[in-house]
């Protein structure tokens, strides 16, 4: 999408030897564009969150895979930079996807063919990326466009984290049904969730929508329940990590609570994702997905620009005090309206119809 | 309760036309005790939230009126203080109905005799919120005790803002069932939402339950649902700002989330509060509470100890971003198991008959 009215990606290919990247822990105060040339430093920018989002995690993977076979192409070596990648953010079903992809065409590739192989094998995951996600947001603007033709009044949309171009290769997941409905000339406006302990809602969201026009407002995680109460809220979209094939969504934390609100005042609930998200070796989201513990100094510290316009951050919590904090939450497909993909909006009784009368969908 | 092993409350009449206050902004990091010798000085307190929590609020504007009194103690000197004091946070009746009793008390009384009198009808408010919050944490207790009986191990509570002694004269509403319970030997931990915008969970609840040895963990707002989806919490018990009649509940924003949480997980969720804070007047939560929308640099900005150990403001958002700050939000009374008073627990339906058989209770 646009940056400074300028086309971007968040991952492409920088140089031979060489992969840019957006670093996300900068935004919203500054743009710092990053290269990547080792297998270690792509661990670490996946692992410190300066790509994320399930999409952009599963290219920065390929990516990682491409720049570990610059260094040795050995069988060996390229199954253990395949672990490394894939433990490095063991929630993203994306990052395991990609990786084994990778892993998969180039093994029957003799040795010396590999480094040179692997670059148009991760172009192509990160081009399927960006078709995948326009597709997402014509399936998804469909729904932006009926609820705009019963109100005929701006439409609210309240999302939760980020799960916009930025956590994708272009295009976005959950931002995608909305920056094709804007586009197409439907008045929206979009209330974004702050979403602590990483906040990724007001610096990524707010950032992304703001280059591309869209109107939208900043809350806390705690609001969005009185804002369905009071009428406020036409509909919510959020991404997900990973869908089980009964419709159960594992999201950003905080996900499930905005879910339960959303039934409580009919308000519909949809997550987007493309179909590589789609866990079909998972039944039960609640007992069977893994759910990340992160550090709990993403609780007590937070980051913002300080008075002097630098990135400082301050302590919240009073010293000596403990934290817990769980990256993810897992949102029950009886609370899930549709899941929103590239090959159209189904409800979670659909999906299972799907799995079951395919059993490689 | 304690403060470096020493007891204290949060608000005292420190010499004579002197009110002492713990200026809460500055905890967890530092603990100043401001000296309000004026009317004006106590609007700012409270405004600021130097001084937070219904029932301290309430002792606290009567305090306000004692020191408008000491200036001039005229009919309409006392009247336009009255008003000026339930102005400065209009959703909290604690506030109104202190500062009420106290005009209604010192109406009657010579004007000569008011400033001199106004102190001890002030100490009685102060005096009688500590007694119901005695009450309510023997009440709460018994809950706790019962919860404990059966599982016969830890009980985890979780917590939403601070309604501890804080937020009171002493001993507090949502926490003194806590501090009752864990002083009479019973395994407690408490799960902190920081409670965003303001983060007084984080900042508040948190310095005073170290304080206190009361076991607990900070958690972001958002973590709550997922912790009750895996049986990790067995009661939830907030303080409030105003219950209705019908036992609907208008506490800090995000306390309708966990409700709908606690409700989906067969979680037992209470609001602590004495009795003042039972608004009789009100049938209908939802509709007729006014929710106060504060100031969007709440969103925007947070405070908190910088590396140099000063405290610090960070922005979090991007600059001209848009963001909204509704207060309060309103859990409807079929989400809410029993209100804890000093009178003993009500489910919303005895508080409905307690109602319809006692006109003015």
């Amino acid at each position: 999408m646009r940056v400074n009215n300028q086309p971007m990606r968040t991952i492409w290919v920088s140089a031979y030897g060489k992969v840019a990247i957006i670093d996300q822990t900068a935004l919203p105060h500054s743009l710092e564009i990053k290269e990547i040339s080792t297998l270690d430093q792509m661990i670490v920018a996946i692992k410190t969150m300066q790509v994320r989002g399930a999409p952009l995690i599963g290219a920065a993977g390929a990516y990682g895979l491409v720049l570990a076979l610059q260094q040795d192409s050995s069988n060996m070596a390229m199954q253990t930079a395949a672990e490394a990648l894939c433990a490095s953010r063991p929630t993203a079903v994306n990052l395991a996807w990609a990786v084994n992809r990778m892993v998969n065409l180039l093994m029957p590739v003799p040795q010396f063919d590999r480094a040179r192989l692997s670059w148009s094998l991760a172009e192509e995951i990160a081009d399927e990326d960006v078709g995948l996600n326009k597709a997402i947001g014509q399936h998804g603007a469909s729904l932006i466009a009926a609820l705009h033709a019963k109100k005929k009044s701006t439409i609210n949309i309240l999302t939760h984290c980020n799960a916009g171009w930025l956590a994708t290769v272009d295009w976005g997941t959950a931002l995608s049904p909305i920056y094709t409905a804007f586009d197409a000339g439907i008045p929206i406006h979009v209330w974004v969730d702050e979403t602590r302990p990483r906040n990724q809602g007001a610096a990524l969201t707010a950032w992304e929508l703001k280059q591309h026009g869209v109107n939208h407002t900043i809350i806390a995680d705690n609001a969005g329940g009185h804002l369905m109460q009071h009428g406020l809220v036409d509909m919510v979209i959020v991404g997900s990590d990973r869908v089980t094939r009964t419709g159960d969504v594992c999201n950003k934390i905080g996900t499930y609570l905005k879910a339960l609100a959303a039934q409580d005042n009919r308000v519909p609930f949809y997550a987007a994702v493309p179909g590589p998200t789609i866990d079909w070796s998972m039944e039960n989201g609640l007992t069977e997905i893994p759910i990340e513990l992160r550090d709990e100094d993403e609780v007590h510290f937070i980051q913002g620009l300080n008075a002097m316009g630098e990135i400082s951050s301050v302590r919240l919590t009073p010293l000596d005090c403990k934290a817990s904090n769980p990256a993810f939450d897992v949102t029950p497909a009886n609370l899930v309206t549709g899941i929103i993909t590239e090959k159209g909006v189904f409800s979670p009784e659909q999906l299972k119809q799907y799995w079951e009368v395919s059993s490689h969908p």
